[in-house]
């Protein structure tokens, strides 16, 4: 029905160290180049330092699409790049990434944090859906073209409610229809951030009309780098990556969420709901929906002590807390920063970091 | 934002004939190689012979990506294979054909014929929402691997109400955010046929949890050809093709819609609708939705003269003419026929010829 595979034949063993490793470690970007695809890049598990891949392969959907024929070579680079091995490595610049796949066939993000939908419900007066636990709320995005981590937020009008959601995502390899939420956690090769930006004026509109989000979600942008499951370490459990996602928004820091715990719905989970009836092809992305700890109640007064990554929460919140939301959404010259720091207290991923700007008249 | 320029400087005039032309001639499909993306071939107008592209492009991505530079090299091409130039053409094969862009960056299904929502609307017994005439209404569809035209339908499960829709669609240019109506429909670069597989049941589903259609929309398939507007001659109007679409559903004709006077939005309309919070990259797919004529009143019942192009319409059909729907859905064996004549008489588009198949247990 698709071919799903690549006229090559298998990775043979002789391009790298050895016959293939079960784990892949490795850290990839997409470095701007003026064409749409750009340059992949692999960089240094610090994010100090990089090395164009061109000799391998020259964008990261050529290396999805052959996935176990590119990434040994790969890996053997990333090795010589952590080791300082390679004479034509260079500073990495995250100012100079497209999103790690710059557009991608796919783009699904699914809501496997119950606690941000509970408070968009507490934010329109609506109840929670009977079937949220048991299924996912997932849509399918836009995927024609991302904003790279340092992109600027463009284009909008501030009368749409511009919003961020600090949002964890993954790429895939091919899945077929009717995988198991196992195989499809085995699918998993690349792990990145993203910001889902949404407009929530329109999405209100939008959601009246029964057909999806459409055109309240404007262009995603991801982290500078997509990183292997197995280069997480200990902190990639079962679908879930259990450390903390900051958002700073203009320069304050307003949310360290937890993002293991209340993960509702793991990766796995996430691609089998969507795999259900179709199958998804090799670099499809799939997103866990905006992160989010739910609050602790302190007497009659409910608090969140993680705070939020999306200004639609702190609004939720103060109507919960005080009857209503006063915190408008983003202005032009607004700026946001998410991340997302390592065991070892160094950044995972790189930030995102962004500037509203050039809004329309 | 986004690069959207080649590396490559405009078309110079050497490789073809003369001067760009402000009008595109020609007629292109995607052969089957074992590759996920195919190898683009350029058809003659009666669809009887065709010629590898290989020396210009390998795919349809590549060529809308950097439109100016390829298309007069492919239309040098295409008048050599209409004039019976070349020495290696070969006999068209549809049945060799993956979709004209065998994946996409994006696909975007709007709304254009309120005929088809009317009868959506009468079966499930809900009112049309008061926008329908405003604004289409348009979901987000999956785009990360399609069905050629000859492709089995598979994988499905006949409870899920497998179901087709006779559709048109665009591939479009580059589109910035915000374009107005004209300048959308100067975007479009190829029009094709659909059929816009569709779950009943798994859509009333979704429908309930505000998310779109998501899983009730499987893979789509599309005609082996796609042709460019002018190749259209004045069948093609302000953005609406003016021809009958015949829907054939085993071996029984049930369709002969036509395409234009009740398309409510033209394809500018419809891409503008999309564009409005967002670009659009070249290769954008839109749809026009199921194709549907309404019906006519004979005394106290209503007739549908022109028949239907999905079974959603027969059953809606039956159910105002009879009070219950009593047309089954989709089951193994089914074959499914979708085509166009032009006014000469001969296939435009090659057809869509498929059969329902090897469904899951």
């Amino acid at each position: 029905m698709f071919p799903g595979f690549s006229t090559r034949g298998p990775f043979d063993g002789t391009l790298g160290a050895g016959p293939i490793s079960s784990k892949v470690f490795m850290k990839l970007a997409t470095y701007k180049d003026g064409s749409r695809d750009g340059q992949l890049v692999v960089v240094s598990q610090d994010l100090h330092s990089a090395h164009y891949a061109t000799g391998i392969a020259s964008s990261l959907q050529q290396v999805l699409d052959d996935w176990n024929f590119y990434s040994p070579q790969l890996q053997d680079l990333s090795q010589a790049v952590n080791a300082g091995r390679t004479r034509h490595a260079f500073t990495f610049d995250p100012r100079r990434c497209m999103a790690p796949l710059p557009r991608a066939y796919q783009w699904l993000n699914g809501g496997a944090y119950l606690g941000h939908q509970e408070l968009e419900h507490a934010l329109l007066g609506t109840d929670m859906p009977a079937s949220s636990t048991a299924e996912p709320l997932m849509h399918q995005a836009n995927s024609d073209g991302f904003l790279g981590p340092c992109d600027p937020i463009t284009g909008l009008r501030e009368e749409w409610g511009i919003d961020f959601e600090a949002t964890m995502a993954v790429v895939t390899g091919d899945v077929p229809v009717g995988s198991t939420d196992d195989n499809c956690l085995d699918s998993v090769r690349l792990v990145m951030l993203a910001n889902d930006v949404s407009l929530r004026t329109v999405i209100s509109h939008e959601l009246t009309r029964g057909a999806g989000f459409l055109r309240g979600k404007p262009t995603t942008a991801f982290s500078p780098v997509a990183v292997t499951p197995d280069e997480l370490g200990d902190a990639w459990q079962e679908g879930r990556l259990h450390l903390s996602l900051q958002s700073t928004w203009n320069g304050r820091k307003v949310g360290l969420c937890e993002t293991g715990p209340e993960m509702h719905f793991h990766f796995g989970q996430l691609i089998a709901h969507a795999a259900k009836t179709r199958r998804l092809g090799a670099g499809s992305i799939i997103g866990s929906g905006a992160v989010s700890n739910r609050g602790t109640q302190d007497g009659d007064r409910r608090e969140w002590p993680k705070g939020y990554g999306s200004i639609a929460e702190k609004r939720a919140m103060e109507a919960l807390q005080d009857g209503q939301a006063k915190t408008d959404y983003m202005k032009a010259g607004d700026t946001l920063r998410i991340d997302m720091k390592g065991k070892n207290g160094h950044s995972v991923f790189g930030a995102i970091e962004q500037e509203v700007k050039d809004l329309a008249s």
